[in-house]
């Protein structure tokens, strides 16, 4: 017997329409590349995105088409994200981080037609503008004042259209964003997110339980616009009626702190280490954090000590858990009253070590190598398994499916989760170090080593031992100016470890990271695979 | 182009799943008609959800059939609302305020398999038992021992029950609630609600412009479950992980007051004239309201008095406006940043006076008698009509399309929607007082005769006269002990309204209302409908 309800598909973009009515005067404020700030609101988005669908048409973008940008955080990027769905076409966004070969690849792969660049990406697309296969159009996202010769210009392509798009009813279903993930081997994989994927995304991560926004929050999203569509923060925050403050391409802790004192910014987000940054001007600077309620943190763990900083400054540290395939919100650590009932430390404890709670709309469980269920007793750990409708299916021209039958994405996490629907990743499934027979999670290792006084970062692998096949070694680099050695960190690791855990090497050196921050596994096993295969030095 | 996330539909029953896991020892209360209070929590509420399925189940229930409830706000009626939606029948929540006919009307034209009745609706079923064509079986939702001889016992079938229910995916635009309207003229019209159309309603509400739940919020629905499903709150409730005091039958102000101070109720709903019970009870008392934050008021307008008093004793509240059709959610007046920065005075008068702001997933617009668009300045008003994904298609049975082809449905309401996006009701449009070719609007009439000292209820109706058309008269309930006149009243609004929306008769008298608690303006028409007509006494 079906319902009788209306037949109203799930459109993002509604989601700037409906803000454009309810909450059009609200704020957006830009940091543009090399231009003064820009200051507008929902209304004149709105617009403004619907001048932008009408360029891109006239451009011969179609239904169905693929858009690439390659830009960072600003106003028109953010109209983007509402034109180019909005027109039924699918936005890709190129991550300008990514190592040439990977980044034509993903541009070729999803076949675009029209590239947007910010200026300052004019010379990385110089670098590999021959190889790219089918775009047909290369337009600077900057004012007219600034454009360069050669480049078609964004705002000019806009001065030239009423604004008046006849915006279709998609079908809910439809392709909206092509997201590759940066896998650190073999080629990126994209994840093709549709019109309700990224509604029911924005939906449910406004709610208290996720990112609790409101209309009065000044919402400064310092994830990358690229990185899974900033983890939907453009969407819960309109739909909220946030005011929005884009940081441009300017993440150090002075650009940060000015828009944070000048604009009232109460909510913002990013990786741990440009929170790092912001810690340090601080405390160099002596400033304080202005407005700042909440900073959600994701990407790598949150450093014990940055969340004791923002505590004593005032600051709620929320830890954040996705991936590019979820959409990317999988949880959110956000306290409960049986949490807050055992006391404040023992809910800061919770919210800072785990990687957060389950939130409505993705089921989660955990299972052992046997696919078995695992039970949620926060102690056993197993490969973390999530399903629901901001999951993926399948990856972009990619004919397996990416779920078993029953509809479970394998995150190629190992995690625990407790009692309070917290779940905590123990390690990566590939980055787990399987020492005789036993497993020694690599990122338990990491926080406590991180936890030694002079450490900036802390790596752990494994690497192959002729007769324990694994064990672990440390690379430790230390902040500047610090000389800690590493018999420091084996005095400072004895007493918080069990004795087995003890890593067989301790490295002081440069840690790499990815092109999106984390710590490049891959790279150190490259580097050190062979030092303990080898007689000790 | 397909997007390529996972086709997981919207399921009802997940949302108590969800709670089960993530708020799994949350408390639900329950005050249950002759039974000492129930304590229990998510996990179990959703054990007992399964077994109520398999028990309905073995009553020979299947998909797509239909189980009406008569019954009040209690733990049992709730896990209803997810055992029968969830094993895809569908539930139709009888009103028992309707009058026999109507009632007999309803249950027939759904068509129901099952009724569940709680004890003290046993009296109405033994009246209307022999009209009942479709119900096979009648089940006492008491515990087994207050079940009553010759009646299905609700206890005694789930205790045979394992609770191992093997829950389907649904359709998510199955149907899953049956609601009637309670109109004044004609049968009662079904609106079906869809699986798809209850969790989008209930992942909105939970939005902070809407109903901004928590998981620390304690929430009491003192609005029927039978009205609408209590305005959606079991579903918006559940996925925000409250805790739930469901307070029965029991609307009085004491046992309301009882419920509020000892279950820490922050937050709570309903239709006036249950708040002006309990505001009596607490200034005849001198009580306070405890830990009571907010209260939600909708059915009808907010006398200004009340939210004073509200206001004073440190409870926000706030109005909604919605219908049966619209699930029932349309607007609610929360504050935005705009309206904050005008100071809490206009802030307030805008809280208090308009029915509430846009929500996004509603699309409003007013039009004018030709259905042209009517600008937004808070002043126009039109005919109020709605569209979106939890606004009805067509009635149940019905073969004509409930709404326009553009999708619009015609609320009934005239109303004005500000540039705050509130949208205030001006009137009913069969209440709409025609006045010479002027418009007089009933309900500011009301609003005004309210504020009145001694005034419990006003009511304003157009009634035929034969040089104007129309002309109002107004009718006046005092408050008990109140020896106020009509000469007091047309003092009082002598220097309140233009000249000529003065009332051409005050009668001082009881009010009729409906059955769902509003002004049965039918009824004051047709016991005075004459009264001007006629050469004044």
């Amino acid at each position: 017997m079906p319902g009788l309800m209306q037949n109203a598909p799930l459109n993002i973009a509604d989601i700037l329409r409906f803000a454009s009515v309810a909450h059009g005067g609200r704020e957006i404020v830009s940091k543009n590349i090399d231009e003064p700030i820009w200051r507008y609101n929902y209304a004149r988005a709105w617009t403004r995105a619907a001048r932008a669908a009408q360029a891109l048409s006239r451009l011969g973008v179609a239904p169905g088409d693929r858009v690439s940008s390659l830009a960072w955080n600003t106003h028109r990027h953010f109209e983007l994200f509402f034109a180019v769905p909005g027109m039924g076409a699918v936005l890709h966004t190129a991550n300008p981080r990514l190592p040439d070969e990977h980044l034509v690849f993903t541009i070729n792969h999803a076949g675009s037609k029209v590239l947007l660049l910010d200026r300052n990406m004019v010379e990385i697309v110089d670098r590999i503008r021959d190889r790219l296969e089918t775009v047909e159009h290369y337009v600077l996202l900057s004012d007219a004042d600034r454009t360069i010769d050669g480049w078609g210009c964004y705002e000019r392509l806009m001065a030239s259209e009423a604004g008046d798009f006849d915006w279709p009813r998609l079908d809910e279903n439809a392709g909206a964003f092509l997201c590759y993930t940066s896998g650190t081997t073999g080629d990126p994989k994209g994840v093709l997110y549709s019109h309700r994927s990224v509604v029911l995304h924005a939906l449910a991560a406004g709610l208290s339980g996720a990112l609790n926004f409101s209309a009065f929050d000044v919402v400064m999203p310092c994830q990358s616009l690229y990185h899974a569509t900033a983890w939907g923060l453009p969407f819960a925050g309109a739909i909220n009626g946030v005011k929005f403050v884009f940081p441009g391409d300017r993440f150090d802790g002075a650009s940060l702190q000015q828009l944070i004192v000048d604009e009232g910014v109460t909510f913002s987000g990013g990786v741990p280490t440009i929170w790092t940054l912001y810690l340090d001007h601080l405390a160099r600077t002596g400033e304080t954090p202005g407005g700042l309620q909440r900073v959600i943190i994701g990407g790598s763990a949150v450093p014990r000590d940055m969340a004791v900083t923002f505590d004593r400054l005032g600051v709620v540290v929320q830890q954040i858990w996705g991936m590019t395939e979820t959409s990317p919100l999988g949880v959110v650590s956000t306290p409960t009253p049986a949490l807050a009932a055992l006391g404040k430390d023992e809910e800061n404890e919770a919210i800072w070590t785990r990687q957060g709670r389950m939130m409505f709309g993705i089921e989660m469980k955990i299972v052992d190598e046997d696919g078995r269920d695992l039970p949620h007793d926060g102690e056993q750990s197993g490969a973390l398994m999530v399903r629901g409708p901001w999951v993926l299916d399948s990856y972009y021209r990619s004919d397996a499916p990416a779920i078993n039958a029953d509809g479970w994405f394998d995150t190629g996490d190992i995690s625990t989760i407790d009692r309070f629907g917290f779940m905590r990743i123990t390690d990566r499934k590939k980055d787990v170090i399987k020492s005789g027979g036993e497993w020694i999670s690599s990122i338990d290792l990491e926080n406590i080593a991180a936890g030694c006084p002079g450490v900036k970062v802390a790596a752990v692998a494994g690497v192959h031992h002729p007769k324990w096949e694994e064990r672990p070694i440390l690379l430790v680099e230390p902040h500047a100016g610090s000389n800690m050695t590493g018999e420091d960190m084996t005095a400072w690791l004895e007493p918080r470890i069990v004795k087995w855990w003890m890593p067989d090497r301790i490295i002081i050196d440069t840690v790499p990271l990815t092109a999106t921050g984390k710590i490049d596994k891959k790279a150190i096993r490259d580097r050190y695979g062979r030092v303990l295969a080898e007689p000790a030095a």
